[in-house]
């Protein structure tokens, strides 16, 4: 098992996630696996209540932490991983069999916090959602029943995290920019292209998403982000000036 | 996975199942994996009633058949495996890691029947179903929650049954940009630096080697070269026509 302060740096995220059962699943498999950082984006409230209140709920449970947006809560992840049941539910995503998947995200553990999203039990994750993700994680099911319970795809995922006992332990030499720097990068270029007229000449109604895919696609180190934000601004300034003149 | 011939050859023995919900997140988990076979010893009645008419109860959980002792639930079996949570629980007994586990009993599955047993939710697998066992498995846990939900720790083993051992090292599947698209991005984003005004600011000598790295440093995938290129375009497009204006 890779050592504790490492399996920290894991946010379990459920997204928009319904049944208290598999909230407590979900925790269970944390802990029998090491892991401590439970987060969930706009759970079912009863559900998340009930589940909070449930005997032998564990301290993960009771540390879970809410939030209301997928942004917020991937906020300090160098690496956002989604997972998926569906073979090419959306061919602008790299997805991952699980046991490579898990060895990038052992790797990036290492250094910095790494998200893992798992979606509602009847809708897998949104498109809003998925636009946050670097890649995808599928598990490998038979083509007659492709989506598993999410306990069990958590417990699974889990698992194969702390599978492999040799795993390589370099650390990247790279350091990735956080979720948030992503984030005001893809605001700001939005709102640039806005300014330019380019998003709309192209008139999508998913613009923002795509943009948002589009940055994480880029595999952006920490220290270019400010330059990238300052070069986007000061294009940003000059056509605005053009406008006013 | 395996082909299907082999998966039908694996008996899931679940011994005194007390949860309706475990006995059908087991099944769950077999009907995503591609396993057939559910055998039940001495179910707790009612719930094995209730998995059975439970909404959305597959034809595993239909056909499960079930026996009045280990014994019989093993018969046609040449290999019998246990699983257990606990470490050393049984010195006379061999526990593999999942992962070495899982290819024995794969190479088995090749020419005969093999039966996976799951003790009760509350204490695990009795000494007189153990004794059936030629070995154990024991999926890795961390020492203060060692014993995984029934139907988590169904799917963990499973899922190391179909993990593809071959390890193709998922040939990574994204396409680079070549060296010309990142030159001709290199040179329109140096272009848009100008005429923003970013690059004077700075007055850096070295501008143009520097923006280079940057563009080099971004590991772009060809597909999104163009939509970069048009994105660039248009800003600097925006930003002249606010010169001339």
């Amino acid at each position: 098992m890779p050592p504790p302060e490492e399996l920290n740096r894991l946010r379990v995220v459920l997204v928009a996630p319904r049944n208290p059962l598999n909230i407590g699943a979900a925790a269970r498999a944390m802990s029998n696996f090491g892991f401590q950082s439970l987060r969930l984006v706009n759970p079912f409230a009863p559900s998340f209540r009930e589940a909070r209140s449930a005997v032998g709920a564990s301290e993960i449970l009771a540390n879970a932490v809410r939030y209301k947006s997928v942004a917020e809560a991937v906020e300090e992840c160098t690496l956002v991983v989604g997972t998926t049941a569906v073979r090419n539910r959306d061919l602008q995503h790299l997805v991952r069999r699980p046991e490579y998947g898990a060895r990038l995200i052992r790797r990036r553990l290492i250094s910095s916090n790494v998200a893992l999203l798992f979606g509602s039990e009847k809708f897998g994750l949104s498109n809003d959602a998925l636009s946050h993700c670097h890649w995808l994680m599928r598990i490998p099911t038979c083509d007659e029943n492709i989506s598993m319970n999410l306990g069990q795809a958590v417990a699974v995922c889990l698992y194969e995290l702390i599978r492999d006992s040799k795993q390589e332990r370099a650390a990247e030499q790279w350091k990735p920019a956080a979720a948030e720097d992503l984030e005001r990068i893809t605001a700001l270029l939005l709102e640039a292209l806005q300014t330019s007229g380019f998003l709309n000449l192209r008139r999508v109604s998913d613009a923002e998403e795509r943009i948002r895919r589009l940055v994480r696609r880029l595999r952006l180190p920490q220290r270019d982000s400010v330059i990238w934000l300052g070069m986007l601004r000061q294009m940003l300034w000059k056509m605005n000036q053009g406008k006013k003149s």
